[in-house]
């Protein structure tokens, strides 16, 4: 690596590249409250595809590949740690499917989101065990953690 | 864990309630090619946020905070081994930034993508050290192989 290639302009249109600039403030996490609500769906898009996945093995629509069932389950304990940083104050934004009382029981919906995160690596480890009946107890065990926030916290357009 | 959880009504709801249905074919990785449009474009969107974060931190415009840039550049290394496996065919979706010279000049494409993967843990690396000066550096280089990639292959609307 060159350190000639930090020269500002073009470290610049590097980053411009990256199409950062607009959605990267200076001092907060997230330029616009809808900048922080697209973070949140996406990581939960990311998040859901993985699970999703992994449920169409456990449910037999899919069949189980063990390799890609890890890999699907380390997606999932990976994201299951990032969209609750975009629910910062200010981002109540209507039309996102985020109920309000996300805000009003914000330790709630904290617990909850602890909840998910408790259970993603016992889906890594069953996945490790490579045997397809124990990674649908635990599958279950973590659908119904979605589904409790869900029902608490999300609204249905 | 209760395998009596597993009861598969019970399931289908927490399933249903995850919002997978709809998104998580039998025996494909997406449903629809839409559905890999918004899942490749969801992982862009987490990477470049946590890239982006690294970013305003090279350019003084945040803070330096050797603790977040860590963790940060581990999302961007993760996020890395994502997006390319929904450029598969038939996802040359009009109107999404894709131009259709990935799909033509696949190879080059996921040669670009390979670049990114031997960056980013060059990243987390630099992240270790916990020195500005070095993370600077390897955030200039991985910045230069999003823009390489984007110019080569990325539409802008």
């Amino acid at each position: 690596m060159n350190p000639a290639s930090l020269h500002p302009k073009k470290l610049f249109a590097a980053v411009l590249a990256c199409g950062l600039l607009a959605s990267v403030p200076a001092q907060a996490q997230f330029a616009k409250p809808q900048d922080a609500v697209k973070y949140r769906q996406s990581a939960f898009i990311v998040m859901a595809a993985s699970f999703g996945r992994i449920g169409a093995m456990v449910q037999g629509k899919a069949p189980f590949d063990a390799k890609a069932a890890l890999q699907n389950a380390e997606v999932v304990a990976f994201m299951s740690h990032l969209p609750w940083q975009a629910f910062g104050p200010g981002t109540d934004l209507p039309d996102s499917h985020a109920k309000p009382e996300i805000w009003k029981e914000m330790d709630k919906f904290k617990a909850d989101a602890n909840k998910l995160q408790e259970m993603t690596p016992k889906l890594v480890a069953a996945a490790k065990t490579g045997k397809l009946d124990e990674i649908k107890v635990v599958f279950g065990e973590t659908a119904k953690t979605c589904k409790a926030c869900h029902d608490a916290f999300r609204e249905e357009l």
